[in-house]
């Protein structure tokens, strides 16, 4: 089999942890395999240099601040590729440049536009152990060095499993796999053995950090059966898929809850055609992605309020588009209220069952939480609530569809 | 006038230095100037590496210490970026690979072929300041990414400077300029204003650390006027340019001293035509730099005993190679002194003034300094001697040829 085998920043934290991980690769190829490493920066590496960049200048330039993070995966690629070598295997290290992952030029997010990857297949097929700084991309025209955004590194396993047609890519991880909930939340949580794409992807999305949502994305486009496991031990871990049957019948799979959102409303926006879309097209050009939007009812016929969540990250930039936004349409302002929390329930069963979501709000009802924002796809419900009640409500949500009897 | 100016770890070992650096490229540029900056990584960080990568492998493969390195400087150079940013100037950083360095595969001391430098072009076209990192490269079938050994952002910012005809390259480091002799040997010695390339050369390779030799040899062929100042004043610095004719009425420009070669002697090997051409060419070909050669007189018209001297930091490798060579030579053994200094006198009016050598053996002997070696060329006269007579000989040559009285 060709395995792409993803390693986090603890997976690589110190020169024990990377022997560990060069161990198991290695035992990995002598199985028979050939294998093909992606890792990410040393853990607390990326803070460091984000330390040091926003030390000098609160508000760094995208482009710089891309070209000093991407060291931190240079570093751990050639240490891991250093230590396999030390095992008696050969490796070789490679930056996102020499790999050929294209991009656009939004920085510090960017998307992978193509993944070239011949250098890749060369590795492997001269018998080495291919190490791939993840993260890390440059843009086609000018190449200049991007990065993929926090949890980038997943993606880049996934494009570069799907690249060379891997037959498995897996993730390594912290923890063992994908829960009914987050573990230090409900204690009876129980790792799933199998879920959808899809359901990953809303668990992902909804702030389960075991993958990120575009290396879901990407691994469902192409089909790239992933598994998420832990560095740690050899449990088998979970095997993200396409969905099949069996999976339907179970109504909802896992409990998510994000505490990384904000919510901005812009009050007294002018209730006609085009208003909406001239805001989010504006934050959507800064590269924001918006999570809810809720469009109040207008009282006065004349204005409404228009809320949206972002993610935290992008708070300080989103609040500064508002209150341009606010100006130009002569709004009364902008309100956040950071102190919000998002719990959702996922499960593709869902688009078959009905009830579900009256038996969620009754459920939070029950325990006196508010519902602040609602939002729905065909496979999951979310609610924003005030995030005090947000252990609460995972714990209250996965005891009402039994997740822990799964 | 475009000026080229390189900074050294030491200058930008902090991020108050990165501060005065971007301080004074942006006053630079407010002169008028137009202005590129190579710098090396911060002071510290590539040992740092060197050690994380040694605690791997006691002998970590070359290409994998090469992109291990290179990270040092891609740091520095975004960091810089980020300053000058922060005072208000545009700059960009941009790595070797962007810049176009391409370089020979012969990793952690790779060989400049060719830069093309459009890039660099582009950005000072555009009004912004280059912020490149130094000390690397990349090969030009395979990219992988090399680094130019020791000293290599010199190389850089003179190979910079010749490709985009900058009318200046700046040197700053954490010395005023190039002076007679070490200043913490010899409290009299003077900063010389001025050095011819090749006498400059000499001191390089002599083990005066102010200018890396390559990047010497490299001003000298392309004429870059080069200046050697500190990166702590506002000094001018010693300017290295083509031999003028009042240099010719300096005898001996500096004395130099040099403890970073260890002499390795070759017993009993045959006597007989192509000896030393195997010998030296096995040796070349892993990459060392052999100075110093002496083949004894043969007593027995058979066999005689080889002797040469190399970097310290080629001992292991050398004397790895040596023990090879005296094998298939079925040599006697190989005997290793690394207790051995190297000090010269360096000027380009050796050429026309004769008895230099006979005072500079005279000044030694008084002194009871025994010789071990002497090599020559037409502006210096190079003696190994014991180590521990290296203060005392460069004092004494220092008063001998006058060279306090400048």
């Amino acid at each position: 089999m060709l395995i792409v085998q993803k390693y986090g920043g603890t997976s690589v934290g110190s020169l024990e942890r990377m022997r560990a991980v060069a161990e198991r690769a290695v035992m990995c190829k002598r199985d028979g395999n050939d294998v093909v490493l992606i890792v990410s920066a040393m853990s607390g590496e990326t803070d460091r240099l984000i330390n040091l960049a926003k030390s000098i200048n609160e508000t760094p330039a995208d482009r710089e601040l891309d070209m000093l993070l991407s060291t931190g995966e240079m570093v751990s690629a050639s240490l891991v590729a250093m230590t396999i070598g030390s095992l008696g295997h050969r490796a070789i290290s490679l930056t996102g440049s020499q790999v050929g992952i294209m991009t656009d030029s939004v920085h510090t997010k960017a998307k992978i536009e193509k993944v070239v990857a011949d250098r890749v297949e060369d590795a492997v097929k001269d018998g080495y152990i291919a190490v791939i700084a993840g993260f890390q991309g440059i843009t086609s025209d000018t190449s200049d060095v991007t990065t993929l955004g926090r949890g980038g590194s997943d993606l880049t396993a996934v494009a570069v499993a799907a690249a060379i047609n891997a037959d498995l890519c897996e993730i390594y991880t912290d923890v063992d796999g994908v829960y009914t909930a987050d573990p230090n939340i409900v204690d009876s949580a129980k790792k799933l053995d199998k879920i959808s794409y899809d359901e990953m992807l809303e668990l992902a999305s909804l702030g389960a950090k075991v993958l990120q949502t575009r290396s879901v994305e990407y691994a469902k486009k192409y089909e790239v059966p992933v598994v998420v496991r832990s560095s740690f031990n050899l449990l088998p871990g979970t095997l993200v898929v396409k969905e099949d049957l069996d999976m339907e019948n179970v109504v909802v799979s896992g409990v998510a809850h994000d505490k990384n959102q904000v919510k901005i409303t812009i009050q007294g926006v002018p209730d006609k055609p085009g208003i909406a879309a001239k805001i989010f097209i504006t934050v959507a050009d800064k590269g924001i992605v918006v999570d809810m939007i809720v469009q109040n009812v207008s009282t006065d016929g004349k204005t409404t309020d228009m809320s949206f969540t972002v993610p935290k990250s992008d708070q300080r930039q989103a609040i500064e588009i508002s209150k341009e936004l606010a100006n130009t349409l002569q709004a009364k302002g902008v309100v956040v209220n950071d102190d919000i929390a998002k719990v959702s329930i996922v499960g593709v069963g869902m688009r078959t069952h009905c009830g579900v979501a009256a038996k969620m709000f009754k459920a939070l009802s029950d325990n006196n939480i508010n519902i602040i924002m609602i939002s729905t796809s065909e496979i999951k419900l979310s609610c924003v609530i005030d995030a005090k009640y947000t252990e609460l409500a995972v714990r209250e949500l996965h005891k009402t569809f039994e997740l822990d009897k799964r």
